[in-house]
């Protein structure tokens, strides 16, 4: 790929890249999940010293508006019954006086902060693991976000504040970094990155999504974000990389710079690598007490919804200090 | 209550039953969740001594089915994207090649394992804390499921297995139990529910709704479950029990046998107390490792979906061993 | 196919059957509904006597249960705004006072009266007109229900109240009829049926849904309806029937009782003829009207919705006599 | 109104103006659709002179998207099987080999052509007909959609091509025109409006939309249409006018220009006097045709789904020349 014709696609730029398929038998679905053991969950347990929690998860069916790839429509959730219904004499009457509201919800799997199941994106007919891409056809009957959620997501995590280490608010529409930006934010941060370690990476672009009106966020749509190379893709086999969390829609740039293939890192790591992807995830307040106590790593704790055939499910992933 | 006439509403049932209205300010929304403390998280870590996770949701779209309260539909999940769209020639070309499958959810927000929203049963027009009912309708301002989801709930778990200390594959049909019956499960179970424990109490109710027939199940539907007494209202509060999670769905016995009174713990735990409830939860496999081990506590880690204005939302809780 | 082995496939069974593929070009859409010209249109007209309406569409969002084949879900309606709102002070203050309720609605597109688009049912890998059947694929690119409702139905149509005709309040479970019958029904009713008229056949079936249990309705659930034969097809095609419409959720018994083949006449009449089929209408009000002024014609007036892509949609057909 | 303060209310506004309420009973609930009598469609029957039929709906669920009014999102059409659940071996197998395609939409009721329920929109607590405003509460109870999909709308239909008139290809932001105008379009049209005639009113506003782009048609949003007057109110009134039918999501300008007040047409019409309103209706190809061949008026046939409760429902009216 150094030499010679630029590749134009996935194929060819991932001709020596590694993979993980066949590594946890030919019947995984959860990929690098396994790289969490007990052992990993027992040491990610001593990050746990304060007893603070955060939610990373972003606002659904917010007034404000929901951060959606274009396309997509925000969550809608509509009651179905609330005190009204009493105060128009048309509420169900239960002994004793009870009443109630209840409620239901229309939203974009991939509409929220997300898990992407390992089967979301692939080329050449093949998904992780090598299943056959024909599997997803109405839903994923192999390496659907329900594996992922019925194993549930606990390791250490560290926060990688990208955002403030290039001294940004929020880093530019298509501003890229890759592993060894991470490197040298963590050195800054005074933090290191661990073998097995859920990557919990800043951009602060979501964050920006709730200051700036809708049509200065959507023009000329371009998300900051890693960018591909062979050095990055071996860093993460090499560090057994379970999960990468971002706060941007797609956890890369959406275009490779050197080849404009798009979202290669979802080839690289997510088919390839069975790397689980977290996006759209809400990092501004956990970043902010991480630069006030100076503690980066926490105990990352994730269940997205059991959604069976699911390209993805909405998450609110805890980060315990 | 004891003596004179039954009481016919939660007004008069619950005249001199404890309330924790004001204790955490006016504005408070989160109720008993106050009482997990940075202290009583870093306590719960050391519940964590194997490195096990289990996840208590239920599956969702289920093609099986999902366990619903009357009235309600099942989770509709729909592919907007998958491999057949290239097959058809009608999926979109990106450059390199990849495609990716895409989906979409219509549910009600009760209608999995789901935390109510503390404002999401009431009576006599007022909700927790004191806020007007009016404050329900077209969706929660008050006291909905949002400040549960931006908190997160992680404490110490305690399991109890209710259906096997009374050997049982589950509970009958409206089998009611009481807090003294928990006492005695632990005390079988060697183990000890602490102040501010996470109750997670099994009946086996949820796990023979994939056993059974839908008309088995459904047949003059009538859940087991806890049944009201002051008694238990003052245990509750003395404990400081901060949730109450089981795998029914209305997590009590619908009525309460001695005076017919509907859901009387949503009104005595939920909305004076402000204790949190977990519902349909699936805690078969969790139990099964439970009586095998021993080790009936754990880091309970869970966080329901952020859903502005929600009278609940679906959770995927995490028990960590 | 009346002697030597039974067929086991739709294309053994209707190798020699008709076929109107190419009739109306390689691109058409609407198959028989091409019959309906003007000079049929202003004939129809003359069924215009008494200036009585008459709509077939039954109920949606029903609280007593919406009529729908094993699998779907009712239609769910949801206030987003009403009086409530305003009643709890959250409603929108516009200059001048006005207030307005607004609802939402999440349903299958066959799950009420509906259209068939012509490419709803196919085999062979082909549909109507020989369009390829990946077409269909994530939204029907060929034959939906578009070109339909961008057509809309207009012609003479008339009742053939079968179940009047054979004395019962509605058909038995698998009871079968054929075109005889229908001719029969016709002659006893004083009614002439024309080349190109609307078919509207009742059976009683769908109205006997409100008034039995849903247990009873459902119980080893099989309509009652048209059965196939090649001379049925032939009269289908030498009448030019454009629209067939009944009161039964598949407008034909679910099995062939001779073959067992399911659903031949979606096979025979939709997918080779381009006759359009309408289900789930509502006819007992205008039946009634029919029997007791023995006028059994009048002017069908139909158009679905236009749902782009869509497999079929709800409608309201006006019979206005 | 005319001297003195300004009304600032649609109580103050609406003083003196007609009410239709009562006349047709207490218990009316489709106001002046009554004015559409046996007689009226025996006569309106005449208009058919030419076997043309046109449909009025826009299309639902389009890809190039659909007009809707700020807040509301677009339809979702999904299909739930097609073709290729039979290529990846997924798709149900019925004896013969029948195949099909079924799918599922979630809409907002008032998003794309549709009946206005007469009790869509209200003042001072009070629907049409004196239906206390809290009867909307979680589904209109009173003057919903289904009343008027029951009964149906037949009648003489007469399109007044404002837009033509005026020659324009489209009318500008806000331009308003009076009944007065109407009457001049007719002239200029050679139509005589009649009493009970359904007006269909053409801004070329909603065909606008497929041509503009989304930040142009939104820009500053304001719809042309009809502005109130006293004189315009008994104008309806006393021609008897039983529909409005526009090319607008409104029906009106937003804002009456003399008092700032928001859609007083719809209180005065719609609320007071029964009138029902049809909203973004498609009337490019019909006014087309009508320019060509001079006839403007024709049979109108409408039939909304009859959702139960519904504020509104979508709509393909059929024009039959």
């Amino acid at each position: 790929m150094t030499q010679g014709k630029k590749p134009t696609t996935l194929s060819e730029l991932l001709r020596d890249a590694p993979r993980n398929w066949g590594r946890w038998g030919p019947d995984d679905e959860v990929g690098a999940l396994n790289f969490l053991t007990p052992e990993v969950i027992l040491a990610a347990v001593g990050s746990v010293r304060q007893g603070k929690v955060f939610t990373l998860q972003v606002k659904m069916a917010n007034p404000e508006g929901d951060p959606l790839w274009p396309g997509r429509v925000p969550a809608q959730r509509m009651n179905v019954l609330d005190k009204g219904h009493w105060l128009a004499g048309k509420g169900p009457a239960f002994p004793g006086g009870i009443e109630y509201a209840d409620d239901f919800l229309a939203c974009y799997l991939q509409g929220s902060t997300q898990y992407d199941a390992l089967g979301h994106t692939w080329y050449d007919d093949e998904l992780w693991n090598g299943y056959d891409a024909r599997t997803t056809i109405g839903g994923l009957a192999k390496a659907s976000v329900l594996p992922l959620a019925e194993r549930g997501i606990v390791g250490r995590g560290i926060l990688l504040d990208v955002a403030r280490w290039r001294g940004k608010e929020c880093l530019e529409r298509g501003e890229t970094f890759t592993h060894q930006d991470l490197l040298a934010c963590a050195r800054q941060q005074g933090s290191e990155i661990r073998p097995r370690d859920v990557l919990v990476v800043r951009t602060g672009w979501i964050g920006s999504f709730y200051r700036r009106s809708r049509e200065e966020f959507f023009k000329d749509f371009l998300e900051p974000g890693l960018t591909y190379s062979p050095e990055l893709v071996r860093w993460f086999q090499e560090m057994e990389i379970p999960n990468l969390v971002t706060d941007t829609m797609a956890n890369e740039v959406t275009f490779d710079p050197e080849t404009g293939i798009a979202i290669p890192l979802h080839a690289a790591l997510m088919r390839n690598l069975g790397v689980t992807l977290t996006e759209i995830a809400w990092l501004d307040d956990l970043a902010a007490d991480c630069a006030a106590d100076r503690q980066y790593d926490f105990l990352y704790a994730a269940a997205p919804l059991k959604v069976v055939g699911g390209t993805g499910a909405p998450v609110n992933p805890l980060a315990i200090k």
